[in-house]
């Protein structure tokens, strides 16, 4: 195979074979394709875009570069994974990843860090003291086995194509297209090997997809990679305009997956991890339809055996788990400043890619070297969306470390800019727009 | 300017600006840009195309990244450039460069070597024996001064990000865009700096372009490219279905450029060349129109000044002017194969792709290594396009290397099949299709 006629195949719009695909990739792992050639390739598939079998292909070829973490054969295909596309306000995997483990079902979940406005989990975890990111292989079946629900960060064993390929994309204005997207998504998916998978492929000013139609775009091509490699597969295509729960930041994010556990917290998150978790019950053959399986989450989060699964998954990764039976142990930060409306109204709009930025610049700056990130700065909203307000209501609470001091009446002037009121009531906008099946 | 930026401008259909591109360019010539990024911007171009701007501004770039020649200053701007885009059986510069010069015009002319099936004018100069195509500067000045005719390698030393691109591009798929073909021709040029260009477009089979109208886009471009960089620049587009001339090889196109300027040789190479010459008069600024510029090249070919010319140059560059005034000097091929007409009827096409391709098979395996090309191997045609012919009628005949006599049978087998007789006449072939001027 001569790389040059594969690039030249996929510029004019050829459907590549699998094994063309595969020798490409292969190529490059090992040298032979040299990063100006994946380069012109990824271009060239930005214009072309790719068939459902050649996104598969891809897909299975940067699986295919690393380890496969094969948890089927130790636990058959029950196990769940879950991925969300990133957004603000976003703390859905800390609460549903152990309801659904109290429920029966064992979720692995690997996470990442935060990119561009919107938050990382590890980075949430990582406020729980003690709490291990990083797990071998042996030990994240351990723990799966012992409690059902595992968060660890992405292992660079898995797929490490995938990573040489994203940075390479990220360099060559690359990185915003379906098919490599989804083939990036899904490869790490393959390489975990669960045997079901729900995704919440995320939409709106928040996320890191604008316009709800690529969304959809995305979640079927993730949806038809994984239905081709047998995994069962549903994706979620939700709004993300406006941050989703009521918290943002690190520690405050925790927080609030603690209050969703207990039965309470933001309304709008908590319908995300009932809609997420009903799908992933379904998926791992556990209920046989949403009704059922939304009535057993909910009884879990009543009963609080969520908030349990909770805290025995925080003890099996070394974590203190007093942080999350007494929430205010967790870090907090030293400043708090109220954002207050300047008019009456409904709120219109709550601008979730401001808020997120706005909840990393509340942190920046503190710790020894001036570069960690606050883990107890960020955002809590006091007001949702389409609620009425008055001249003077508190609309939100900012917690800023103290190097954000300085910079006070910038970061208020800032926070008030992502509100906006109107004299009329905002159309309602409904949380889950389309749920993509197999097809 | 974060290269990341200037991609996705272009790759989202923007306009870029001069500084946009001059940084892009400067930018990886010093490495801070690698090569996957000009790659992905290269496959942008290709997809996108080029605003005049831009290409005019990739062309400067290119052109100020190295040494510029500068010869206005010593011969302000009456020296004139030549350059083809690249044939079979076109031996037009050797006979027009000399011509022209006779006339008074200093042409100065920068060749390349043989690429794909198309000749190279510096291999066909290299079978004159000690003729140098590499010269310095301060040689090429001096030469140009005494004779008027240069004809020298590309020097590595102008436009040298040029050079970095075309390899690039050749290993990503990026070759065949437009604005790129034009800026990487039309740099060389501003680096030479001559004070008028004239550009053959050649389309067909045996060109590099297939297409006339796509050819005629790229003279539309460099055409542009040139007058905004103050040359006077004048393109023509011509027919390169069938080789020009009739012989194809490297010592035999010698010779033909000789019988041309004794005004003898194929009448369509003896129209390209001028065709050609007249336009380079008037851009020169020695003719006011057509008709004069031909009567003075038609009166230089006939008092042997054209021929004259032709030794001088050979001689002021160390060559062996005695194979220009007694051809049979020039190195010769063994072997003679006639291939012969099977059947009666019209001559409707000659494959100049499979000719050009043959012409090097024939030369293949010669020298102390097996590797050199025998500079006497070659195809003589003795029939043209249209011609009517009886079977028995010897179509051409292969001049070829005595390590190709093992091949003889398949090499005969090919030739033939390079020939397609019909009952009726084809339609004749204009030779230039357009000419195009600045707009």
């Amino acid at each position: 195979m001569d790389p040059v006629d594969v690039i030249a195949k996929k510029r004019d719009g050829g459907v590549l074979d699998p094994g063309e695909i595969a020798a490409f990739v292969r190529g490059h792992t090992r040298g032979d394709i040299a990063d100006e050639q994946m380069a012109a390739f990824a271009m060239a598939i930005y214009f072309r875009g790719m068939a459902r079998s050649e996104v598969s292909a891809l897909t299975r070829a940067l699986a295919d570069s690393g380890e496969r973490l094969d948890i089927a054969r130790t636990f058959g295909d029950c196990v769940v994974d879950k991925h969300s596309t990133g957004g603000v306000g976003d703390t859905t995997t800390l609460a549903v990843v152990p309801l659904v483990a109290a429920a029966g079902v064992p979720v692995l979940k690997m996470s990442g860090r935060r990119l561009a406005h919107t938050g990382g989990t590890i980075d949430k975890l990582e406020s729980i003291p003690g709490f291990r990111t990083r797990m071998s292989r042996e030990e994240i079946l351990a723990a799966l086995g012992r409690t059902g629900a595992v968060i660890v960060a992405q292992m660079e064993s898995l797929a490490p194509a995938d990573g040489r390929l994203y940075s390479l994309r990220d360099r060559t204005a690359t990185v915003d297209s379906v098919p490599l997207i989804a083939s990036s998504v899904m490869s790490k998916k393959l390489a975990v090997g669960a045997g079901s998978v729900v995704l919440d492929v995320k939409y709106g000013g928040g996320a890191l997809i604008g316009d709800p139609k690529r969304a959809e775009a995305l979640a079927r091509a993730m949806v038809r990679v994984g239905t081709d490699a047998g995994i069962r597969t549903v994706a979620l295509v939700t709004d993300m305009e406006h941050p989703l729960g009521d918290a943002v930041g690190n520690a405050l994010e925790v927080r609030e997956a603690v209050h969703i556990l207990m039965g309470e917290g933001s309304r709008r998150l908590r319908e995300m991890v009932l809609a997420l978790g009903q799908e992933m019950l379904i998926g791992a053959g556990h209920s046989p339809d949403k009704a059922t399986a939304r009535e057993r989450l909910v009884s879990l989060l009543e009963s609080g055996a969520g908030l349990e699964s909770l805290v025995a998954m925080v003890l099996a990764q070394g974590g203190d788990a007093h942080v999350i039976t007494e929430p205010d142990r967790l870090p907090q930060a030293k400043e708090r400043w109220r954002v207050r409306a300047k008019e009456g109204g409904y709120l219109c709009k709550i601008d979730g890619r401001s808020i997120g930025r706005l909840a990393m610049a509340l942190g920046r700056g503190s710790g020894a070297h001036g570069m960690t990130q606050d883990p107890g700065a960020g955002i809590i909203l006091c007001r949702s969306h389409g609620d009425a307000v008055h001249a003077g209501d508190v609309l939100a609470v900012l917690h800023a470390s103290p190097a954000a001091l300085a910079e006070r009446d910038g970061l208020l002037r800032w926070a008030h800019s992502a509100f906006s009121i109107a004299g009329d009531p905002p159309a309602p906008r409904p949380l889950v727009r389309k749920v993509i099946r197999a097809d």
